[in-house]
């Protein structure tokens, strides 16, 4: 086969590339998410796909959306950002461009994207784990995506920590992404400011007297400037991520274990407490090899790359 | 394909049975498992499949047996019971039997024994739990087994529950299998009777002197009686498993969830109180559907009945 | 001494009592608290004596507020819902009423009530725990008040319970309160609502549409009258309870717990569990004694009464 | 009051020392514990206090012993390293010795000598966290040593730290000292090398081959010499114990914590995580002061100070 188009439907925006079958990007166009919209936003797909096959020949489009999208990736049946319920998102937009369309979990779209192209393109088994505001995923298991029966897998985000753990959106107790995502790390740091303690004097001077200004690129960036605080804000946020790895590899067993998501360009400062509290934390560790810990190689483009190449597959 | 033989390794005796395509065991042969020795095991179990043979036409065999198994479904890299190490267990009873042989781990072959022809044969995405003394479990997505990359995934009792939590003898802690296996049903059996209130006198009665004596099923048989307090100690138990199948189907999205192991014997004495906190707490359950909690179909010949069509598969 | 007032300032009423040496209410008068204004709080006080004094020689004044009250009992430092910051209390009442006057904690107060005249009054040293929204507590060690060096020991509900576990108003993770409490009973009674099992119908019948309407008192009469439901709720928030009190009885020894605040109405709904859970899970508990779990016997006056008292003592 | 001789009796051996009324210790003889006899105990002791009253006269003796002492300060109720069950070891001494005996749990003794002559003697509400294998404590309030009902009070390692947590010795779940002490750090130390990875190299080679060889002593000494892994072991254990140091100053109020026992030979290795920990969770820490967090001053000598001046109270 030969391009297609890998379309990535964000909360804010629409991005569209045509990708040919060595995962390289050709052409990319974009749109505002109307994200209030359904119709809308299939109008928006295919305007990036129009103009995109101005000047190349497309063969399908495959799209990544945040949301639970139904086993036979075509309906989104229901999105945290977008007012989807029950959207029958391929079928609108295959009416407007008149190619085939699949729709797939914007995760597991970047997972089928760092299989393919990027970080795991030397294994048949790979866990994706995105770490942003929450934690997503996406799983790779010989040589083909890990859907389950509703299409709804790998929301490794929601897998329970800790036991009568802290509240998550979700309405459960404990979830991971309580304590290993963007989030955690800017409630902690938050914690840190409140508590006053002059560890906390170098970060306060960054944020000044507007405590919501925390993000987590501000830590990353004051982690990267040598400020100890944010370094251990990071060592604790990886310690969790590697001890949630631990107990995914334990139920999954990858042969490598990419992060990707905002979180994961602290780099090493994240990724090596990550490795260690892995290890440390792996049952039976003597007895297995430990999975290899990588960062992404695609960085934002993974889902749309990923999409765009599972519009190939049959 | 004929007739297959299923073989199912214990740590104390061996089981072999000649199974044809649609699940059914026609034969069955045992022998005393000689743990500590490789070679007489494989010895052993070549004697039960030469037995077998002199009524039955076999094709190939299939091995279960509780250990890490090698991708290549070959050799057994641990045991737990048995003193493997690296053992090429398939290419020892080939070289005996003159026959294909397969190994995989017990549990695995169990799940795919309910997948085919068990409790989930009406579906292609199968979570099974075995809950005995400790817990063990198998995948099979998209109608195929979830071996992972060293053929090592499922290892569902090893997925921490409770951050800081019990030690488990994997040198973790608060792995599953300390809250929700037969091993917990026990300890707090043992933590009742030694707290001496009198809810507890119903059991001490049946026990006696000496408390070593309580198990899962004399637990089972005085809670079947009407006993509140070994009730309680079920619907704990149930609790916990339904919280750890609540994260499990966070990362796998099963559509059955197939209980199998001892301590299943319990029935809905323990399935009621896990559907209930499956139910409760399922992230994200408004928008999704509860896979279906059932009890295996094939009791302890799952494993048997698995490894036999395992074998069957190329 | 004589007679002495005790008065019980909440966040929406103060009531204030005559009350003779055997902790007997002799009469009652009653003000609106004007909560945002601490002149005007002092004035209503006052007000309350003036009216007592009509008819009763009183010679000294006790008060019990929710707060922080330094260790001369004099100063509030801090109330959650009154509009004081280090309110000279003390010194404002007694410029109006011409009379001695101490403040004390309003769980402080109450201990002492109980301690001197009601569910302890047998022995020398009593933990109360009252069990409301959130959860107070007052110490009383051989026979005297623990206040602590800055007056604001017993503040219970903040002792830790769950490692990172759900988050407490204080700002602190896994605090007691939010899973012993009415607070905690109300939030597992929206989840099981919020899970639409078969088991919640009967208390959603109750409800009705808006579910903001699902109070502890209403939980504890569902419970009353049968529902499995409610009971199982009670059940869970009993257990965390006498957890909780097994913990503070490694630390305080007390002879007698005394259970109060408003969800003790539930009585042995909520005792049973508690003391189930208390003897199961107190540390070394074949070499004590367990401290006898009560429920208190002064109701709502004891802060009253107990500052009354309080009034008294040097 | 003049001298008076305060008795250590540990699990090995006895320590009597002659002790004026400043806390300053005179003299001091010797004996080798006979742990299983407790007649030979009650001699031995006799012994030394013939032996100090060759040189002193001798008013009272006061004695400290880990165990559960009852109210009176008289009976052994119950004792870990020593075989006494219920015995009237004041009794014995008095005796033997013909003056004014009393007894006193060892920790409870550390905290009044602490106290008095101490790191506490600048304040009335102190406590001491003894921080060895295990955790034990002594509170002071308001001038005098809080007992509880039993003599029991301050048993502060079993206040549960994590639910569903570690087993402890005691037969609890999640105790303080499975994560605070010595025994957590070894522990630790243990897991960390059992890891195998390369930051437990250092350790390793100072441990050879017997990995039962490590001690906290051991640790402590390879983090003073810089090795980063034994400092974060220790940051580690310090977190904890200024975690549940948050968790009793919130029930206890102390103006003064005193960190004593072997593992406060850390000092600020061990400190200054802990001070950290407790400044960050300590419940509406901007409404209290923090409690002030001090090493020992007395070393080994605080029980035997403590229980020579106790011999003083009446």
């Amino acid at each position: 086969m030969g391009l297609t188009v890998g379309v990535d439907i964000g909360g804010t925006k629409i991005a569209a590339g045509v990708v040919d079958d060595s995962g390289t990007i050709l052409a990319v166009e974009r749109e505002t998410t109307p994200a209030t919209d359904p119709d809308a936003i299939a109008d928006a797909v295919a305007a990036t796909v129009h103009r995109l096959r101005a000047d190349h020949v497309i063969e399908a489009v495959g799209i990544g959306a945040a949301g639970f999208i139904d086993a036979e990736r075509a309906t989104v049946l229901f999105a945290p950002n977008i007012s989807w319920v029950g959207e029958p998102l391929a079928e609108h937009v295959k009416t407007r461009v008149q190619l085939p369309v699949v729709v797939e979990n914007d995760a597991n779209a970047a997972a089928w994207g760092e299989f393919r192209f990027g970080a795991g393109r030397d294994v048949q088994d790979l866990l994706l784990i995105t770490v942003g505001t929450g934690i997503g995923g996406g799983i790779v298991t010989g040589g083909r995506l890990y859907r389950g029966a509703q299409g709804l897998a790998a929301e490794v985000g929601h897998m329970r920590m800790v036991a009568a753990g802290v509240r998550c959106g979700c309405g459960q107790y404990g979830c991971w992404e309580q304590y290993a995502s963007g989030r955690a790390l800017v409630r902690e740091a938050h914690d840190r400011l409140d508590s006053e303690l002059p560890e906390a004097l170098a970060l306060a001077a960054v944020v000044g007297t507007d405590r919501d200004r925390v993000t987590g690129p501000m830590i990353t960036e004051q982690a990267r400037a040598g400020d100890p605080m944010c370094i251990a804000l990071l060592v604790d946020v990886g310690r969790w991520l590697g001890e949630g790895i631990a107990s995914l590899t334990a139920v999954l067993d990858p042969a490598v274990v990419v992060i990707g998501g905002g979180v994961a360009a602290a780099g090493d400062l994240l990724l090596e407490p990550a490795r260690h509290a892995l290890v440390r934390t792996l049952p039976a560790a003597t007895h297995r090899k430990n999975p290899d810990l990588r960062l992404a190689a695609l960085g934002n483009a993974a889902g749309m790359i990923g999409a765009a190449d599972l519009a190939r597959q049959p």
